[in-house]
């Protein structure tokens, strides 16, 4: 598929990837950490890990020679999914968390937590449906038009 | 489980639901339209559609009695999951477009693509490892603090 939540969930959307990754940014790198972290079946994780390394966002390196043991650290494009986890966190806490959140993103220089949301880095502006839309690209295919194109119709549609 | 990435991932976390998502903010809300956009099997398309009615991300309408039909619309839940299809979109269009971007935010202002990154709306910094951590909150049970502490020992061991 060619849309980029698309490609992005090829590499990520299997369940588990992407607690993967939230522990990975914990600092989790080896086997054991991730299975007592997660509670996951341990030939399951070596599925995901090994997924996660053929799609370049863990990178599996030696740190035991005898007996041979692998760790597995964020790659840079894996360091560039942290946007997608704290738009999860921040989602979750916001919608499904009744009993208050567990975990919290604060900024470490006020101590306060952070209001996170997506902005606009050239104008400062957090991103608003109306004023932010998604259109075609360059490369766009014809199912990719198709999508924008049906979606400005039913806008079209709303206002009148 | 407690972690608002994986409570959040209990909503979304199966294949196809962000997709179906994404459909719907592009204005799609009938069945046969997703069946179109997704090239999704219809069986597997019914059962999506109600987890995410169950979920309370979409709201099941009907809108012909005989006849009878319904569609899908998003909730209020539904619609503040932009911020994540958004990081996914941007995370794909970053690394696996390498022929260019198919779809493209843009500010309708000035015409421009649009830098997006996640910033803390109190003080209009960007999201930066270091600046901004995640701790423990309040209703953190052991294994989310566990977590913590973990990431707080490697940062510490990393500055050593």
């Amino acid at each position: 598929m060619q849309c980029p939540v698309a490609r992005s969930l090829e590499r990520v959307g299997e369940w588990w990837s992407m607690l993967i990754l939230r522990d990975a940014f914990y600092g989790i790198r080896r086997f054991d950490d991730f299975v007592q972290s997660l509670g996951i079946a341990p030939n399951i994780l070596s599925r995901r890990l090994a997924d996660l390394v053929v799609a370049g966002l863990l990178e599996r390196r030696p740190y035991s020679a005898r007996p041979k043991r692998y760790e597995y650290v964020l790659t840079e494009q894996g360091r560039d999914f942290r946007p997608v986890l704290l738009a999860l966190m921040n989602w979750g806490n916001r919608h499904f968390s009744p009993e208050g959140p567990s975990i919290l993103l604060i900024d470490t220089q006020s101590g306060q937590p952070v209001e996170l949301a997506p902005v606009d880095l050239h104008t400062g502006e957090p991103i608003a449906r109306g004023r932010h839309v998604v259109i075609a690209g360059p490369s766009a295919n014809e199912r990719t038009r198709a999508r924008v194109e049906f979606r400005n119709a039913h806008l079209a549609a709303d206002r009148h």
